[in-house]
């Protein structure tokens, strides 16, 4: 007789990891959340910093990278948008996805444009297992990439 | 008393899968490779087709697929090898790095841009693992990303 | 003191992409549906295809290569199924598990089957560690694998 | 014309597995219940082993499994729960995040411990990625690591 | 002025883990090298268990869990070793993939069958990402996959 | 027939990445170079480092980060270098796992150590996925967590 099993008494997922508001944060938390805001030139922070807030040296240490990172350089910013978002698909963060996609499309990022990275992601996904599982030798030619030698 | 531990024989790796070549090939191998080379303005087909060539349904499927994904289209050419780089590099898929790093070359990618890329990279591996580990809830104003309600 | 922190208002993950439902679909994109449901016998079409459809070359391409994929063949659909699975298990595709367990047990999976499927694929993502945290050198019995060189 | 999209009917995931208890186990699971419950000191089986006992041998290998490796040895138990949690951030696996960090909590991590590992974890997914994008050649000081040849 | 980048000694990579022989063995691990090849009908101990044996309770424990779990069963020894192999291309092992081919191989499988299975493990790693990519709600008929409720 | 499929002509991989010596670097990354033997106090700077010069903003911000987070702290470094080397064998990065078990030795590891290290990652890859696959619901107890509620 197999057992009986009683229904789950809720099927929501249990919160994960508070955040922590303007107002109840430190002074030194203050100070990443206006550089955010400024900087952003926005009036909210995402929950990924308010939650992040719980251990305010990683706080402040991640938003100076990110700052410095996702400027402008060789790369625009839609670009390394773009690029930052295709990471977090082939990882699967849920929060990541959705905040990249939303920043993504700030900075223009069009449907088609989206449409056409989860092709380009789903296939790169698809390949790089093909090349595993051929255990392919690589070619001469590519010798020395990403950085050549120049010398 | 410790075992002895011999030396290994050789430090090489075991080579992976063989390639076929051209002369090789069967008729409907060589129809892929002709146009992959026709298609690319080249008279090399890399290893990774040679190695796919074992099994003739995925070769001609795969590069069926590649070359409608990677076309033009909203994305430009050089910002999908920069993606797939980008997801190579994610993946860890060594073959993978080396080979879309020498097209995004190809496509007119800078030492700047790759060495911009991977730090792009590596913070959204950062702080995909850190999302995740805060499990952070997914803020309001995320809501439908990446595909908002239009209606 | 400890900052003060407020619960949040809703545990609810925010929603994903929406979904597009035949009524409201395309004729391109009706076709797609279409051939599902007569492919699969079925008079549903699944969320994954219904998200998918937002971009619509993506929706037909992925299609038209799951019917080629998962078709009868050298392997039998369940054990493509019971691979597929295996997959999605190791990515933690929480959607994939969901929708791939369904279709194994429609294929014919027994609780036994999907049982022994988990302690398979539990087990080879320990041993994948193992493996790669030693370093250990490929055996030269294991040359050529997985295509053995035959000429 | 865009379509129109209706609204999800309800945001909430669907549940996962339904998860067994101890009133409606089998004798052979009622005996992992009970030697979990005997050896950490509580009267509450976790969720995690209440879905394993859908396949009881999987149940009792794998709850015989842990109690060997988490036990005393040359790492104390609080390093091994400390490791544990950061493989499964790296994994993003949100269940696991969960219950080994309460599990680490109760072996007496503290705030500052937990944000610090979670910093290491994050640096750690980031230079992997960046070691794997430069396909950096291993050092030959690190010959034979991680077992070095003492014979 | 680029720097002038010298050329690497030499471009092999450095050994991993030592194995131990067998006559090096201690008896506890000539033991299970004995139950392997003894199990197996072999007289050679793939180079895996050689290196695991650096740590003797590691590998009696895992070997024999792989011994309970690839035995028969509900599900037959290819399909097991073919979901070992699809999860050991989706981690990109190459050890497990080059030693699992082989042990695929042994039990049956032919050049087709490896190809399909090549073929499924790549798509499915497609749509593993495009189903996190839209973050697809879970479908009411997935409700409790993989144990749905029976009571 | 099957094709005739010609050896490869030589197994070994294409070398990655070139690395900067020490007398071809610029200040700018030869000031880099000084802090790190500075702070391991070493006169060896690892292929790490001379293959991320090629990007110098990369270099200074990643080792500026690394020195942050690995330094003492509420966790000790042997402990922090533990559960790097724990995310690197999670990760399969080679170069990962063997510099970062090397240090993990020279800050007091031993064989043992080592050896149950592997054995919880091993194993906590192992039920990251079992999770997963049985798409646990989080337990109530575990509520907020890693963060919980302390307001």
């Amino acid at each position: 007789m197999p057992p009986r099993i009683p229904a789950l008494a809720d099927p929501r997922r249990t919160p994960g990891a508070s955040v922590i508001e303007y107002e109840d944060a430190s002074p030194e938390v203050r100070a990443v959340y206006d550089d955010i805001m400024a900087t952003r030139r926005t009036d909210r922070v995402n929950n990924f910093w308010k939650a992040l807030a719980h251990h305010p040296p990683t706080l402040a240490r991640t938003w100076r990278d990110l700052r410095e990172v996702m400027g402008a350089g060789a790369l625009d910013p839609l670009t390394k948008e773009l690029v930052y978002l295709a990471v977090s698909m082939t990882n699967s963060c849920e929060y990541c996805i959705a905040s990249h996609s939303a920043a993504a499309r700030a900075k223009g990022a069009t449907d088609d444009m989206l449409g056409e990275l989860m092709a380009v992601v789903g296939m790169a996904n698809e390949t790089n297992r093909l090349a595993a599982a051929l255990r392919v030798p690589v070619d001469a030619a590519f010798e020395g990439e990403p950085w050549p030698r120049t010398g």
